[in-house]
């Protein structure tokens, strides 16, 4: 699968993805009146207007990009209708051509954790059929349980060629409070990511492995010291923009190849028609300030890459 | 909320809460041969017979218990149609007045968190009205974040009366490679107990917060020491019975005044009429069979309390 991004990442020139991540605070109020207008301002009106949203958002960005990463949360805050809406937009990326990270850093005991593999990266079987839960291409997966919590997401990715980000270093303020903690001399996540490479070695795709890695923009250094140990490693980037990752912090996330790592970013994309930069387009047209805001991205990242 | 839970515990004289972790294979022939009859081997006919399943066990068990614990896992791995059944398995226990503990291990960076809080525990803003997403009364948290991820679930719970169970010590084989990582002479899983604490302070309704931890029964020394470290910090417990865990290892979980621990057991309960213990009900009566279990496994229980 990491395969898949990367001459997908090679053919549109853009190592990055669409954080898909809607809060109803992003959405033009034209938007939201239409769907309050037909379902009224019920979860199913909630779910409509980020529907739209998302619709309009991957129409104008697409062609522009090789993937995007829907937060589940910002889903499973409206229940089972904004669930719906998760399904829905990974089925309308996929027909776009576009690969999906699903954004839901699960993890648990093995049983369990395979129970989570299945609905978002496997089949289930019922009966004498298979399904898919919610078929996404990547899943990120929380690393606290350790191997056996782990293992069964990667046995699902060898067997149905798809790929993780693990999370090894995050990008909020407070990830050091555990990440950083010192195990004879070293922090908790340079053994994070040792476990990372390890899992990783039965999983190679290529040049670099199915099991990636989550490591912030927010903490540059960290993110030089990871590259080095984790060389055939695909890092997925969250913090570029708003969380206040630049470009120059990305740079040790990349490989010589130019590869090795996808920078997300969700609301400089998605609500860009609210910056300052983007103001010109107005809320009528916020994808294409979306697409607008893409480009600058990309062109931003390319410099460092 | 765990004054709640207290009482109810103190009513039933049972410490103890069902793990509704339906997989198929623990459900007899009779109930998914009718669910596929009528949906066909579809994800609708797995999601029926999985709540007919459930809807049976808790018919014949929930007078003798507090509390309950679905893993949405079990649920997620059928897509949307197995978290139908999810809110449908939890808006059915609560009216049979039980709580209802969500097993999800939520974590994310902080507006992340906030999402998933607002889902699983709170109200989500509509316009101008408010709706529930899954409304359980707790839930689990996965603490990688560190504070900042957690944070935002303990402000719902402050807001809304609910209550959390913080991953310190879990009960699966790995759980020590990175939990059990000595940082200045003590492990990680201590230093991940002192912030429960903290984060606890904040929400303290009665003896105990509403900020709990889960500690795994398969590790007694472990506990011994957490009990001490977290005095007013509820305990939930699994890897009771299939997991290998025996009620005299849940002997340090309890505090003096015979609370401070909620023991889950999942297999052993649901699928009690597959053992050899329980045989004699046959599948037919697997219900019957789940209530002696319950009854049996509160009495093992209550000898170490």
């Amino acid at each position: 699968m990491i395969k898949q991004l990367m001459e997908k990442i090679d053919k549109t020139k853009a190592p990055i993805c669409v954080g898909l991540d809607p809060m109803l605070s992003y959405i033009p109020e034209h938007v939201t009146r239409k769907s309050f207008e037909q379902f009224g301002e019920t979860l199913e009106g909630a779910a409509d207007a980020i529907w739209q949203f998302n619709r309009e958002i991957i129409d104008c960005v697409y062609d522009l990009i090789p993937s995007v990463k829907p937060q589940i949360a910002m889903y499973e805050q409206f229940g089972l209708e904004g669930l719906k809406v998760y399904k829905k937009t990974v089925d309308y990326c996929h027909g776009k051509g576009l690969l999906v990270i699903g954004d839901a850093k699960r993890g648990d005991i093995g049983s369990t954790s395979a129970a989570y593999a299945t609905g978002h990266l496997g089949k289930v079987q019922v009966g004498s059929k298979v399904y898919s839960g919610f078929d996404t291409d990547f899943l990120t997966v929380n690393p606290y349980l350790g191997t056996d919590g782990v293992k069964p997401f990667v046995d699902v990715c060898r067997k149905e060629d798809k790929g993780l980000f693990v999370l090894v270093k995050t990008s909020n303020p407070s990830s050091g409070e555990f990440q950083d903690q010192l195990i004879e001399g070293r922090p908790l996540y340079e053994l994070v990511a040792e476990k990372v490479v390890q899992w990783g070695d039965e999983a190679m795709d290529g040049d670099y492995s199915d099991v990636g890695a989550v490591v912030g923009a927010t903490y540059p250094e960290m993110s030089r010291v990871l590259r080095k140990l984790m060389p055939h490693t695909y890092f997925l980037v969250p913090g570029y923009g708003a969380q206040g990752g630049t470009a120059e912090d990305l740079k040790y996330c990349f490989n010589a190849d130019g590869f090795g790592a996808v920078v997300n970013s969700s609301r400089g994309i998605i609500a860009a028609y609210k910056k300052e930069a983007y103001q010109r387009f107005g809320p009528e047209h916020f994808g294409d300030a979306s697409r607008q805001a893409v480009k600058d991205m990309v062109e931003d990242i390319n410099r460092v890459r």
